[in-house]
């Protein structure tokens, strides 16, 4: 593991320290050891890209200049929020979508003894969020605009919401599902606490094993980048199999749709999608007239350029 | 309806219509008829009780100066976040305690095409808050103050946490259920964002009709200020047929209950315990030196003091 990574972990542990014993409220012992087994069963197990990310481009910005202790600690403790953020959308949207698997492990509120408490659970983890500005941040000139910044993540439950109700919403209508549609959903929705990209397609390409879940786009009649670019490219007689067999739960409808995937190539006009699109923001990046915010953004697009999970 | 009750919701209307046009979010028509929708089923439907005494509170504490309209503007807008904050609460709640009606209405969640969607609903209900704080607050010196105080509802969650563990938590033992337990739940779970009451009380006695749910916290195994009392002056034999019928779900076991809670005269003693409470908080109330503050905490006070909804 990376020095980096090490430091960072270690942050969480004295976080989560912290807020377990929070003097605004008194635990009992059983809720004490309830929380404590939900952050770590759904805080620390991701990539981390996220969190990370916060030191690096703090670094960065800082121009090569070492950064002391206590800015280490502090940028690490915004990383966590971050994570916390990202577990609190991950532990809720399980429920929502009704998944089986997460990271590799059975989604949270699988577990026996979880069910429905597993709501309150997503709760107390974006309850965590100002627990952990208040106790760091309060007083410094910044810590206003950390709240706000944090707020803002209201967009992503909105689009969440366009997410979850076009899937639902009545009788199945492929056509309504367009990349406008889907460009709305992905930006709302993953865009603005991390990066734009179409995480629809390692749901029906990436392997179990290695995103950590089993994905289920095609049966949940998800309006993901695939569809949306398979509905483009179909003749009238593929659109007519996507139509019959779109957002049906048996395997043999959904390996067609797969194979229609593989006939349409989307592997392929995807890769050719993932390239343009890094030479466009390459190019916007150079654009910029900082070198260091240069720094900051290509090291971002770096962690997600043909990234496997 | 009172002049200050129907100004209070032509501010919902208006906070209403800023929401649903949002500038940082495009909404698909249909969305936004979703939110509105869902907004008018959950948030302006209840009592109103903890909205309004900001209004009221604010002008007794500017010692009878009349409010402009902008102050009354900003005192309900406030007054709305709560109502909104209420709204977030009661929608997942009902979900994590598999309730069937609320407010005299079927609860959201169990409106066909709604389901689980309702967990997100919850998210934008609690994210809308801070919106209404930054259009109407950012820039005043108690901005920062304002979203420190929203975030302290924390406790909220981890009351509710208590609560759902304590309840649901292996095999069923009511020798755990204690006063003090019962106080830790609710005074995190209702007092930090209204004010300590046993609501318990009108699961049980209250009449459907008139608190628009019915009361199941005999079925749920709730640690109830009722049951909690009917342990501490049960006899052995009286234990023993609480032991036998709490937390079940068939009507001749909730009726052996509700028939005991009579025998021991749970009515009279919950009369005699509120009508010593409230005098005890008279006392507490007059031994302030600010008469305003007084006014504003015996404004409160009448408006839960035998209350039966």
């Amino acid at each position: 593991m990376s020095d980096l990574k090490s430091k960072f972990l270690e942050v969480y542990s004295a976080l989560k320290s912290e807020l377990l014993h929070d003097p605004a409220f008194e635990f009992t012992d059983v809720s004490r050891q309830w929380v404590e087994r939900m952050l770590d069963y759904n805080v620390p197990g991701g990539k981390l890209n996220r969190g990370l990310s916060v030191i690096d481009s703090y670094q960065l910005l800082k121009d090569g200049k070492e950064l002391t202790d206590e800015e280490i600690f502090l940028a690490s403790a915004l990383g966590w929020c971050i994570e916390w953020l990202q577990a609190y959308f991950l532990v809720l949207d399980d429920i929502m979508d009704n998944s089986q698997t997460r990271r590799g492990q059975p989604c949270w509120y699988r577990l026996p003894k979880v069910g429905m408490i597993a709501v309150n659970d997503g709760i107390v983890l974006r309850n965590h969020i100002p627990r952990i500005l208040k106790k760091h941040f309060r007083g410094k000139p910044c810590y206003v605009d950390l709240l706000d910044l944090f707020n803002e993540s209201f967009q992503t439950a909105c689009g969440q919401m366009i997410d979850l109700i076009t899937t639902l919403e009545g009788e199945k209508d492929l056509s309504k599902y367009s990349i406008p549609l889907h460009h709305r959903i992905v930006q709302y929705k993953t865009a603005y606490y991390s990066f734009y990209l179409p995480d629809d397609y390692l749901d029906c390409f990436g392997h179990p094993d290695v995103i950590g879940k089993i994905g289920t786009d095609i049966e949940d009649y998800k309006c993901s980048w695939l569809v949306v670019k398979a509905m483009e490219l179909s003749n009238e007689e593929q659109k007519k199999l996507l139509h019959e067999n779109y957002g049906k739960e048996d395997p043999t409808s959904v390996a067609k749709v797969k194979e229609l995937y593989n006939t349409l190539n989307l592997q392929g006009v995807f890769e050719e999608y993932e390239s343009k699109s890094y030479e466009k923001l390459i190019s916007s990046i150079e654009a910029h007239p900082s070198k260091a915010v240069q720094a900051v953004l290509k090291s971002f697009l770096a962690k997600i350029y043909k990234r496997q999970k």
